[in-house]
């Protein structure tokens, strides 16, 4: 299938969310080292409500159903970050919400999601199954089903982040972005791309879970047979039909980086910028410092710190046994 | 002693340094819970080079040397924020430096200095004894030393981020600032009262290193017979002459914190602003948190994140652990 997302759908979402998401800030240069370029500027989407770019697709999905289908309330299915942003979103709308989580889902992740009053689900170890069983919930409920990537609302919502974007930097050249389902890169790479035709963009996945790269490689979704990163936000087993349809159209390239490549980039981040991200948020910084994406060429580069939502307990605890 | 700071050092100081420091982002709207004023706004000054508002006084201490002394090189003591920042400036900058700090200071802070190939010294087990030390050390081989609060240059510098922050929000009117040797609320401080008289400042200091709230009772600058705080870079067992003199002419109120009420703020930071700081970064929000700050009739208040160098590295090693 071809999937087309019109630049006037996101243009109207833009406007749609922005009462309930964060502007979110470019990290000014200048840098303390020089591994990377020193034009790099890093959208830092990490400091969005909810700590990732999910929250963007959410709010679009939920100011755009009908009063019906928020009383009825919807469902979902999350390794984490979507999740998160529904229960806030849907707190904050008063629309019921349940969330499927894998039973790998931290104790952390599921306590944050209950914090918001919706109601969680563990089911099977990966997303996949997870989201299999969500969809006959949806179904035999007659809930919405909020889809983490593969979905209009929910691609056009993440779009908004690139229009953002050229209202931060106009001039922007060539962005890295990671890929999980592809939400994030189909979403942005429509509305950029739309925009700015001559504008590069370059898409990064855990080697362990190249789903992307590997359907863009055959031509059509390929669904790998195993996932293995630590990237828990960066894993499904295959990207959507219009993520795929997207990426074939708006990406230039995919590059691909290691799990201990992810961690590297997140003392990177630590040290260079004081964030703490989790490996996904990591993952375009892993990919400058690995050789991997090149933006030598590029004038006005920026790199989206798409996530977070790090595993940080260990540090407070570390701290109150200091008392 | 009286000590004035006049607005148009300041000035000549936020011009002087502006290439080599970091605009830092205010945090935007709305935020997630609502257990402090909705219309607080954050000043994110952990996101400054080196991981705190001290590269400012460094900075412009360092820019206003004569060639010779940038030659014979400067020394410096700090219990870990101003140590780092002088390293990281002086080897910008081409200058040698030595920097003293207490045997307790931890081999992360340590390393990260050596990092920018500055002589590390430990000396004394608090920052009073390794200051000493760095003194002498300084007067010996007639070396220039950096202060890292009672000096002017670096008050002035200090103060840069009060004429940037009415940049960000020229109507604010109520700032949070943290105290620890008092060198950041004296110059904002006075950067702001010389610009907006009616705006209030409210300082927060941890119960056990209270320094400048006892000297502000006692009419003189009192030395705490022992200092006992998780924030290791707000303990001096005494303000300075300079910073009392200031925060007797600007500050409208100092308020207390505890240890464990900054862990909770530091929490509240990473959940409602995925921002991991330190603890003396997360005292503005503690004092908000166990409402001895009252900000209810400000319209603009604003609390300033003076620091993010957590100990953080257990998240890495976490993860590292899962490879």
């Amino acid at each position: 299938m071809t999937y087309n997302l019109a630049l006037y759908t996101i243009q109207q979402a833009y406007q749609r969310i922005k009462p309930y998401v964060r502007h979110t800030p470019m990290m000014p240069a200048p840098l303390m080292h020089t591994d990377v370029s020193s034009n790099l500027l890093l959208k830092l989407e990490n400091m969005q409500l909810t700590g990732s770019f999910k929250l963007r697709g959410v709010i679009n999905t939920l100011l755009s159903l009908t009063d019906e289908e928020r009383q009825r309330g919807v469902v979902a299915s999350s390794g984490g970050n979507h999740g998160l942003a529904l229960a806030y979103a849907a707190q904050r709308l008063g629309i019921p919400a349940t969330i499927y989580l894998p039973n790998t889902a931290t104790a952390d992740r599921v306590n944050r999601i209950r914090y918001f009053q919706a109601q969680v689900v563990q089911y099977g170890t990966v997303w996949d199954e997870a989201h299999t069983r969500a969809l006959e919930h949806a179904a035999q409920d007659n809930l919405y089903y909020v889809h983490p990537f593969n979905a209009p609302r929910t691609l056009a919502g993440q779009g908004t982040l690139g229009l953002e974007l050229l209202d931060d930097v106009p001039d922007v050249d060539c962005v890295l972005i990671a890929i999980g389902g592809g939400g994030l890169i189909g979403g942005m790479g429509a509305a950029l791309k739309q925009l700015r035709p001559q504008l590069r963009i370059i898409g990064v996945e855990p080697t362990g879970a190249a789903s992307m790269d590997a359907s863009l490689k055959a031509g059509y979704v390929v669904e790998l047979p195993s996932i293995s990163t630590i990237a828990d936000t960066l894993q499904p087993r295959a990207v959507g039909e219009m993520t795929f349809s997207l990426a074939q159209r708006y990406v230039d390239a995919v590059v691909l980086v290691e799990d201990h490549q992810m961690i590297e980039a997140m003392r990177w981040l630590w040290l260079e910028c004081n964030q703490l991200v989790e490996p996904a948020g990591a993952a375009v910084i892993a990919a400058l410092l690995n050789g991997n994406a090149d933006i030598r060429t590029a004038r006005r580069p920026v790199a989206v710190i798409c996530g977070g939502n790090a595993a940080a307990g260990s540090v407070f605890t570390t701290y109150e046994a200091a008392l």
